[in-house]
C-alpha cells in the first residue's frame, strides 16, 4: 500500500490497494492463518477509506479462499487456503485461436441413429432415444489438435438435425445454443487407440490427454462427448 | 414446480422451486436463448413467493452462466451458457479417501539446496535461494498413486524447514500453512520418464497423467510441483 491509513492520503485507498495490503500481512505473518482479523470499520479507519471499499477488498479475498467471513462473528485469515481453480469450457476455436494458431475443423461422420445399448445407460436414455453421432476433427495450424466422438440427445436439442456443420462445429453450436445446467467433466491420461491414433497422426498407444464431458439440463440429457488430444497439449488454468 | 403461481399455493414457493421451473422454461424453448424475461416482481407476482426469493435463484442461475443480470436492464437467457468448471485442488490424502481407498505416502527424498539454474527463472527466485526438494510417492489402498516432486521456496515458507512430513505431508503441510494469492495449473499427458515408470510401477513410455503447479502470494513464489499418476488416474469434476 502506497499511503498507510493515517487519514493524511492525498487519494482514499482503492479495494485493490487494500486487498494487496492484506495479502502482504498474510506473507509477512503479521496476521496468522485461523486469526480473526479487525473489523471492516476499524480497518476502513486504518486505512482512510470506505467501509464499502473494505468490504468489496475482503469479499473478493473470500471469493479465492484466502479469508473467511462469518456474520456476527468477522473475518478470519482460512486456514485452508484456495482449494478451487476455475476450468474454462472453452469452444476449441477460441481455445487454438487463443493459441495464435488458425483454426479449422473437418466433420468425419454424421449419423442419425438410435442410442447404442452400450451407451444408453451412460446417456441416461430410454431405449430406442433417436440420437446424433459426430465425429470431427479440429485443426491447429493444419495439425490435428483435437479428435472429438461426440453423441448429442436429439430430443433434449432438436435443432442440431438441421445444421449442416459447414461454418459452425457440434461444439461451437452446442455451446451457443443449449444450455445445461449440469456437468460432469472426467480428465485422463490414455494410450492412443488405433482410430485416434491415425486420427491424430500419432502411434497407436502413444499418450493422449482425454476430456469426457456429459452434461444435463435438469434431468435431460445432452451430450457425451469424448475430446482426445495428442500429448503436447497443455490444460492449462491460471487464478 | 408442482404449484403454480395462482396465489392459491398452499406454500409459497422457495427459490429452488423457483430455480427449477425457470430452467423448465429454458429447456422447453418457453425461453429462448438471449431472451429478456420478466423482472423480479413480475416473476414474484407469478410464482407467489417474495421477491428476494425470485432474486436468490436469478443468483444462482447467474452464478453457473445459465442466465446474465445486468442493472436497469434485466435479466436475459445467457446466449453463451456455462463455461467454467471448478476445479478442486485436493490435499492428496483427501482425493485418496474420497475414493474410499487407505492413505499413505511417503517421502523418498529431502534436501535443501540453492535453487538449480534450470528451474529459477520458472520459480522467478534470485540466484542462489535457498529451496527445498522433495520427493515423495502417495499410496491408495498400497498401490502407486502419485508421484510428488515438489520445490519450495524457503524464503516464503521458512517454517516448512523444521517439519519432519512424518505424518503430514509436504503437500497437506502447504495447503494448511501457505495460502496463496496466484497459481498456474497446467495439466497433460505424456510418456513415463524411467524415473516415474519405477516410482509408480509402470513402464518406460506408458501413458501417464501430468499436473504441473506453481503457486505465488502476490510476486512471491511458493512452491512448483510436478504430480504424476497412472493412466487409470481419473480426475473429476461435476458443476
Amino acid at each position: 500500500m502506497t499511503q498507510t491509513g493515517t487519514g493524511a492520503a492525498a487519494q482514499p485507498n482503492s479495494f485493490r490497494t487494500i486487498k494487496t495490503e492484506i495479502l502482504r500481512r498474510i506473507r509477512d505473518r503479521v496476521w496468522q492463518p485461523g486469526e480473526l482479523i479487525p473489523g471492516e470499520e476499524d480497518l476502513a479507519r486504518e486505512f482512510g477509506c470506505a467501509r464499502v471499499t473494505v468490504n468489496r477488498a475482503l469479499r473478493e479475498l473470500a471469493d479465492i479462499g484466502i479469508v473467511e467471513r462469518k456474520r456476527r462473528v468477522g473475518t478470519r485469515i482460512a486456514e485452508h487456503p484456495l482449494r478451487e481453480a476455475r476450468l474454462e469450457i472453452p469452444v476449441v476455436r477460441t481455445e487454438v485461436e487463443a493459441r495464435g494458431a488458425q483454426y479449422r475443423f473437418s466433420v468425419l461422420s454424421r449419423d442419425e441413429v438410435e442410442v447404442p445399448e452400450t451407451l444408453r445407460a451412460r446417456l441416461e436414455l430410454p431405449p430406442g432415444a433417436p440420437v446424433l453421432h459426430v465425429r470431427c476433427l479440429h485443426f491447429a495450424d493444419n495439425r490435428p489438435w483435437q479428435f472429438e466422438d461426440r453423441w448429442i440427445n436429439l430430443a433434449a436439442v432438436p435443432d442440431i438435425a438441421g445444421q449442416s456443420f459447414e461454418t459452425v462445429s457440434p461444439n461451437e453450436w452446442l455451446v451457443r445454443n443449449a444450455p445445461f445446467s449440469e456437468m460432469e467433466n472426467d480428465l485422463s491420461a490414455a494410450g492412443a487407440t488405433t482410430e485416434e491414433a491415425e486420427m491424430l497422426g500419432v502411434s497407436r498407444g502413444d499418450p493422449v490427454f482425454v476430456i469426457e464431458r456429459a452434461t444435463w439440463l435438469l434431468d435431460q440429457p445432452i451430450t457425451l462427448v469424448r475430446m482426445v488430444h495428442p500429448s503436447s497439449y497443455r490444460m492449462i488454468s491460471r487464478v
